[in-house]
């Protein structure tokens, strides 16, 4: 159950503080010339220690790779790779071995499994999304043969709301600022909220869109494998999502289905939509409209505040973490949310081969 | 790509105007009697024509086994059923056989495929959700084995929404209304919404609440089969649906970590939160507390309504369809959604035998 | 685990003694016009009662399709079918109700799941093989597309062994004698060797071979999937195998290696094997040549004589079976053979699409 | 496609000459105590330079964990592991780099892919089977706890066989030769015809016998999964295997039906049977008797003599390859076989926890 798609696979392994998080990409198609800089450029856009506004923490996090490409080329054999872990201060979590964190995940594993590896949360660390974000940096590589882009950014801090739709925005400026909001006067905005929870040792939580152009018609399976909810599936995989809209979304719901649909129109050559109300998806397959989508992340649960909590022994205790942590994990998820995106777009791409004879 | 389910799976099967829809279900332990009647109870809450706010079409949906029950008894086998379809007026839809209907997925089928089955939108229509109905009705009765329950209801229609949050209302009061809303003036209020709509030859959409009670802790995946991911995935995939949000979801990302943070308490043997934002799931995984989420469902595109659109020559065509269509689909994807969440929860149910040795 | 392949995939179900056997395929492109005659005559070939030397069970075994095609050609959505059973003597079965039969499956199907169908071999009868035979009918036509042809034969009879590689023989002259053996004086004694064992209430087993053209170099999947893996994989999972072998198998283990391998050599265009020791397969990958090899199968365990064994009670009794039962299963299991085969293949067919960009 | 198993997954990756072999074990259930020394020393049955009758090449083999162990003991998080490749004489391959040496997969690949990595056969070479070597000497570690045993050893080198059936023999003295072959005489023979094959420049093939005690009644799945299907998958994607026969075998088709069928007896509590032509499953299901099976190995390919053949260009070539290789896979291949059989089994006995309610 740690592998991911159904012909583009990643299996990803690793713990927070073990020898390294990695992952094995099968599926993949032989002939792709991978660019590895554009790979390493997506892990430093995830990468602790970025800004003033992250973890401080300092992770080169360098891919290295093991099998599958041989003279800079894949193979169409399995591509494994890992991303050695470095700054491994275990002893920092030596004090919570027997304790139960608020809201993480240190109460459920040990339930599940009747052991856990107490470091850094182990194998529930956000870290692990390193792995997603390496796979899915060769999977836009492959997307991009049929032309297909994908842009993340944040438009919600808390309450700090981007007011415009993706379309009166201009997405290549979104990484002109430390947030990821291509709305300078938001985004700036939206760092001082960051500051703020910092300041106050606390978290704050919020809203990252995702758009997808370039999609052709005809991606997408139904009938439990809708595009949308391959997407949701990919989106809710990833740490601290509580929630997932495309298209119109929860306040879609709102519209009546006279306002709501998206009529069919002539360009051209082509047949279009109107509007989007749709986010590019019908039935569960793209339409040649441009996808786009929300997703909600919660204020992440490590707080440097004093917490009441219980032990495995069911003792109550207080805990008041120490370390470096992000007090919003928002920006750092924009290249996670592309990833996962790319995972499930190339996925399907790849599929799309088996539609008709 | 028609199976849902990793070791509880459900493949289905059907078009609206063929001769039947149906499924099997592959890794049913042996040895559970099934209890018919309930799974036909299912099948009378999503039926069309069971109330004025319905669509009227007449569908008996009697469901027929097989294979895989013998005595009464799952034999471990693949269980196959089948609902044949009576009421097909193909007549009605010889008309629209060359018309992409808007927001519906005549054009993206099409695409995909290269040929469609026009009638009723075929694989693409909501009537395929009725294996999901018999399959989560089977789910159920082995979801009863641990003394897992599930309870769907309608929190909003259009505008008009339940302003008190599950704890605070009395889920058993679901089916006293036709709109399958636990509180009696709520449901009043939304019933004539709908009215209003079905008399505007319209369509409203709204949000279905789903809670889940007696999940143990210890059941869900990581890292990508979170169990809110299942779900969201799981729901995603019903038709008209277009967001997904657990626990405290879109709202709670507005909250700081400080207020968001469940804190652990002892509850005399056990280990409990003191508030629920989790939704019942940390790091993917149930810990014990009620699992809960809302799906968002668009107004369905079938109006009533004269609309524009464009036909497979690129020619722009007015259609004005008739026939009897739901104004609301909520108060009948109560079942489905319930039916979808105990697919998901077999699976995970069955799945946490391999935990641990 | 009732789902066969991975991009084309069969998931079966039913019973000896059932309502019927049928299957779900899905994964089978849109675009493919069935011919169901050509699925009827393969029916035809497996069917109880179609000559001297089977069962004379009567069983029309004509297929009912339930979803998927439309207007005579596939949809991309799966193709339901159901073959109902008719002639069904449950009756006959009381008595071994509570029996375990010598080298059936009763005991062992009782062990796993606490229960079983004992009417036939309910799950466990050949009669599911029928689902295999329609799915493989309908692959076999996907498989014409890039010119593939199957034809399986039986090449052994008990001792009576057919004395010629398949080179030297005209294989379209299987289907001119009872036995399905291309060389009449070999088929007439196994014709009279059949007939013995019915003479003496016993059964006799042998050998089909089956023989694969037109495959193109480059199917197959390192380094699990080999095409010859799959290939086996598919044969055993046919009731009453033992083995498997493709290229030399067996007696070629017994050569040299310098007597083995199969030189290379330039054939006009193209680049053959002087020899095909490798069966048309290396390293787990077709290369063009013919694609060829032997099934084991048992004498099957239903006999018309008196046996002793055991009850579930543990208390020994003796059965004395009656009924209409093959004296040999080859004959019939030709199709079968060759279905499993086109199952792998057209699996295999769809899946190079995705090789390389 | 570079995943094994359903339950308990095996993904391997790696090439011959890339940086390392390894893989990611996915569904292993956590709380095992991982013994690395029974891993290191099924390494060390297979690892070359062993003894005067393998290939002289020095490797090392030392396995490296990355994840999914803590403390010694499994987490049911993934277990990735790599073993570094060391003696990597690249260079010795590049003369080989545009040739299709006979009866390798060097033609299949470059028609598959459109391109490969020459050196040393790349993903083709058997150094592969490290992975499952390591994944299968924890998979027997799992095994263990219901008291399952597995114990292959080499029968037949060419022309020399050994007599008696397994019951005859002391499995237990496998080790005490260098062919692996329990009967010290025989054994004696298969080393001097193996060394005969390296004198010659030529290699030998032959068969190796499986035997797999203490599994309970009741593992394996019908119909498709049989346990003998799985099985036999898993040694036919082993390389150079070219057949697979279990129980009574391809011989055991010559018997008739009443000689064939195992009578079932008590044996105290127990219900047992009085032969065990059935190689201990019966309709894919595993009855309690021990499993045996046997798996033929075909002369290796890479022999040491002059041979003619093709290359990329179409023009014929001679090629002479130096270097050390095995005259003979068998001894080397008999922890490769135990391994995929621990694989199968381990996978089933999960699988088992699901039969029923």
């Amino acid at each position: 159950m740690n592998t991911f798609g159904e012909v583009f696979r990643l299996t990803s392994f690793g713990e927070s503080h073990g020898r390294g998080i990695g992952g094995i990409i099968d599926g993949c198609p032989a002939g792709l010339e991978l660019n590895v800089e554009r790979i390493q450029h997506d892990l430093a856009r995830r990468r602790p220690g970025q800004s003033k506004i992250t973890t401080q923490r300092k992770e080169p996090d360098q891919v290295e790779f093991l099998s599958g490409v041989f003279e800079g080329t894949t193979q169409g054999t399995p591509i494994a790779f890992v991303i050695w872990n470095k700054d491994q201060h275990s002893n920092d979590y030596h004090d919570l071995k027997g304790v139960f964190r608020p809201s993480h995940a240190d109460f459920t594993y040990l339930q599940k499994y009747g052991t856990r590896d107490y470091r850094g949360g182990g194998r529930s660390s956000a870290r692990e999304t390193i792995a997603r974000v390496v796979a899915g940096a060769i999977a836009k590589q492959l997307l991009a043969k049929p032309g297909v882009t994908i842009q993340a950014y944040v438009s919600r801090v808390g309450e700090i709301s981007l007011q415009k739709p993706y379309t009166e925005l201009d997405l290549s400026k979104t990484e002109d600022n430390l947030v990821r909001c291509p709305d300078a006067g938001t985004a700036a905005q939206m760092i001082r909220r960051i500051e703020e929870a910092a300041l106050d040792r606390d978290t704050v939580g919020g809203v990252i869109t995702c758009v997808v152009k370039g999609v052709p018609a005809g991606w997408g399976e139904p009938v439990f494998n809708k595009l949308h909810a391959d997407l949701g599936f990919a989106m809710l995989g990833i740490n601290a999502v509580k929630g997932f809209e495309y298209g119109s979304g929860f306040e879609g719901t709102k519209l009546s289905g006279s306002q709501h649909n998206d009529i069919f129109i002539r360009d051209g050559e082509k047949i279009r939509t109107k509007t989007n109300h749709s986010g590019g998806i019908q039935g569960g397959i793209s339409n040649g409209e441009d996808i786009y989508f929300n997703v909600a992340f919660k204020p992440i649960a490590t707080l440097l505040k004093e917490q009441h909590t219980v032990d495995v022994n069911s003792q109550e205790v207080t805990i008041n973490p120490k370390g470096r942590h992000d007090p919003c994990v928002l920006p750092r998820a924009v290249p996670i949310v592309e990833a996962m995106a790319a995972l499930v777009l190339a996925d399907h791409f790849l599929m799309s081969k088996l539609n008709a004879i």
